[in-house]
């Protein structure tokens, strides 16, 4: 997951939606879960969806592929940097494995991009005495002069208190954020502190810093920063910008309480290759009935270059293919296509001009005759911690096919949410703007930001037990939506209730 | 603390004591706790000596100068490796704050070591893909040639494997042990788990390896290698030697379980400076009636050069120096002299030869004409968790002094040892040996070797609560030795007892 920058600026309102969306009272989930009867006359519960409920047992007891997928992959390819030969080689390989699971129409739809390379980075403070630091160049920025870069650092608590700093107030200096990121169930704090790491270095470099640098946007304490991609300002990050690791930015703010001038020495080697591509990786459990209606299951196969994209994104992308594998070996199929589409080039997105681009985007522009047989789409790009809670679109909210997937999905420890699918994600997000409907099951993030775009995200970091609830809450929802003619698209001036009752 | 090779190789029967020291019933601990009364005729209870009650519990409510001491000294001075400008400045900032704070004859005694320095290092798998590997040079080990080294990567699972391993079977390769750590409250796992890292560089370079890589003798699963020092063989170690993560450690076991087979790149541009120094820093605080006669407290003021030492050792230093300077302030004094030393260049240790020498060792000589009177010796060197045992000399186990100390410690939390100490550490080590009795505060070692040698050693991983339970302790401990008059040489030919009773 990034900071969708690209919805940053084309969709501000909906920025918090993810951080605003659970709140409904014991008795209506309870309501829910017992599903009870319609006031005329009493008649028996109906059962659940028994291919539904047997797909989610099954994946629920380890009867799913997503921890081998995740586990081979991660390890065959490790980083996988959007226009990076991991990347590609990794793409080549889950083409294969589509086929040989069955899958059909597997392929590779490629898209130019401009591929950012991270190159050697290094820093140290050195006054008053000389400290390595432990940093990560962000998404983007542009590197170091060769000899590095030197300059007294100006610590503001946030980000308002640097946008406050005047004109020409930081001439020649390194600008420095150190606002926390506050732990949240549902990645909350992530949107409000990633505010600083996507338009510091603009803001910085407008009051004359020669760099940025930005407390990690993360939760944990461990001497590994955060990576994640900055905002352009008229086509570029205006000036180096890194993330500094927790630990190393209280280490500044001390000796700044100290009453220390802490001056920091910067590096990085980092280079741009203009005629790179990334792809996205496309396979279909092609439907019985109605082939050409689509479920749309999401995921990205790009990853930060620090860790092995494990839990961003190597388990959003387990959890759907496990999910549509356990679907596809259902012997009668379901009457729509669920299509699984791994996409490329997730995490260094910035608003799309001519010749930048990002698989979402490409997605949306190669199959936007589809798109109108699109019937629903989402996203798995929160790790693999449990879903606690689906969204789904305002059509069925409070429709028999809800109550059928509650009772699908409570067993699991899923609530249903009160509003419907705010902002999905970068992958879909251009497809569900193009007017596809949209679900969303979201994850437990409060340990995810402990790992997010660090060196961290490894395979070990993964619950199995964790990762295959998810899986059973996507194979059950998916079968539900793909075996039924439900229309999930809104009624045109039909505003979303504003809760399930 | 270092693995204290030291000892590894002067004691190597006594390896093993910290590992297997506790096993007390019940019963013991309650009758320890209650001092019961002795058996002819009733008589009631002694109070616990009042000044240190009063020491204990004005520590244990943080009225102590522990956290400011660690934390000072980390922001201030960062890494201090031995023979280091920081190591050397922090030294003058402790002698100057020994003075400010009241303790007498606060000076720096000076010795040569040769000093190892890291330099920029780094790995990757480069075959079957590119993978970066998080690593750190094992102290004192060689760079590589300036191009590096590449080689194929033969696995050991154990130890003992590699050892088996035939002469010239690794001719050219790259051996790599990948042991786990075991985590224990006694840390009995890291004794065992070390002995790959102290001698597995020369166990393959016998074999004809070209480097050596040791999965990190640590208990976390972090993107953060634990260095540590590694024996020398005839003068050096023998060939480039690595830590590596642990999950850098399972990506390549997973890879060879794939069947593949694995090369690796390996640089370091590690070097070493022979004409440094390093130094131990004494501070006394003098008795009133027997000032000659010393309670010796140390813990080292190096550290390793890749986090801040806060836990290893800044918090030992912070311990004794919290502990000594309430004993300092208290009106009257002890009778005897409570001494602090902060030993330098402990973690680079090699047993002693001509022209090499660590903390330990210089003040055992330095200060040999006083040893006689030395009357008790410790050191406080596994972090900052909390003191859950006390080990007593032989010849008090069952004297009064022990029950008052314990009607002291047991509050806290503190149980007896059954045993006197094993082992107590590399900085006293040499004056214990020297016939200098020897009392032990153990801590609980659960959380300690997830941090131990990594990057990660930073003030934030202190738990202030427990820091100041060890305070407690130390005030409390040595006041009463310091205040007494009590003999704790062990008579000869006084076999210690199996266990208090």
């Amino acid at each position: 997951m990034h900071p969708t920058l690209h919805a940053l600026i084309a969709r501000d309102g909906r920025r918090r939606a993810l951080g605003a969306v659970l709140s409904l009272s014991a008795a209506a989930i309870a309501a829910y879960a017992a599903a009870p009867a319609p006031k005329p006359a009493p008649k028996p519960a109906e059962p659940p969806d028994l291919v539904a409920v047997q797909l989610r047992d099954a994946a629920l007891a380890g009867h799913n592929i997503a921890y081998e997928w995740v586990s081979e992959l991660t390890s065959r390819f490790g980083p996988r940097p959007a226009g990076s030969t991991n990347e590609q080689q990794a793409a080549a390989w889950a083409a294969a494995r589509f086929k040989e699971l069955g899958f059909e129409s597997a392929h590779i739809e490629s898209f130019p991009i401009t591929a950012w390379v991270r190159g050697t980075e290094s820093a140290q403070i050195i006054s008053p005495s000389v400290q390595p630091l432990v940093i990560a160049a962000l998404g983007e920025s542009p590197p170091t002069p060769p000899t590095g870069l030197e300059g007294e650092v100006v610590v503001f608590p946030s980000f308002d208190a640097l946008k406050a700093a005047p004109a020409g107030s930081l001439e020649g200096k390194i600008a420095m954020v150190t606002r926390r990121m506050v732990r949240t169930q549902d990645g909350a704090g992530y949107g409000e502190a990633v505010l600083a790491r996507a338009d510091g270095p603009g803001e910085a470099a407008r009051r004359g810093a020669i760099a940025f640098l930005v407390r990690s946007v993360g939760t944990d304490s461990h001497r590994l920063a955060h990576t994640g991609a900055t905002r352009y300002v008229e086509g570029r990050v205006p000036v180096p910008s890194f993330a500094l690791s927790n630990p190393d930015a209280d280490q500044i703010e001390r000796l700044t309480a100290l009453g220390q001038t802490v001056r920091v020495r910067l590096f990085s080697g980092a280079s741009y290759v203009h005629d790179a591509h990334s792809q996205n990786v496309i396979a279909d459990v092609r439907g019985r009935e109605r082939p050409e209606e689509i479920v749309l299951l999401g995921a990205h196969l790009d990853s930060w270059d620090q860790g092995t994209g494990a839990i961003d994104d190597g388990t959003g992308m387990a959890i759907i293919v496990a999910a549509a594998k356990l679907i596809r070996d259902v012997p009668h199929r379901p009457r729509r296509t669920v299509r699984v589409v791994l996409f490329g080039s997730e995490e260094v997105t910035q608003p799309v001009e001519p010749g930048v681009a990002f698989g979402g985007h490409a997605y949306s522009v190669a199959h936007r005759t589809e798109l109108a047989t699109h019937v629903l789409a989402s996203e798995s790009d929160t790790g693999a911690d449990r879903v606690y809670r689906v969204a789904l679109p305002p059509s069925v909210m409070q429709s028999e096919f809800a109550r059928t997937a509650l009772r699908l999905l409570v067993p699991l420890g899923v609530l249903p949410s009160p509003r419907p699918p705010g902002e999905v994600g970068t992958d879909v997000g251009p497809t569900v703007e193009a007017g596809v409907p949209a679900f969303a099951l979201s994850q437990d993030a409060s340990r995810y930001f402990e790992i997010h775009h660090t060196p961290d995200d490894t395979l070990d970091k993964i619950d199995r037990q964790q990762l295959d609830q998810n899986v059973a809450a996507w194979a059950a929802l998916v079968w539900l939506a793909a075996d039924s003619d439900v229309d999930f698209r809104a009624q045109a001036g039909t505003p979303p209730p504003q809760a399930l009752r």
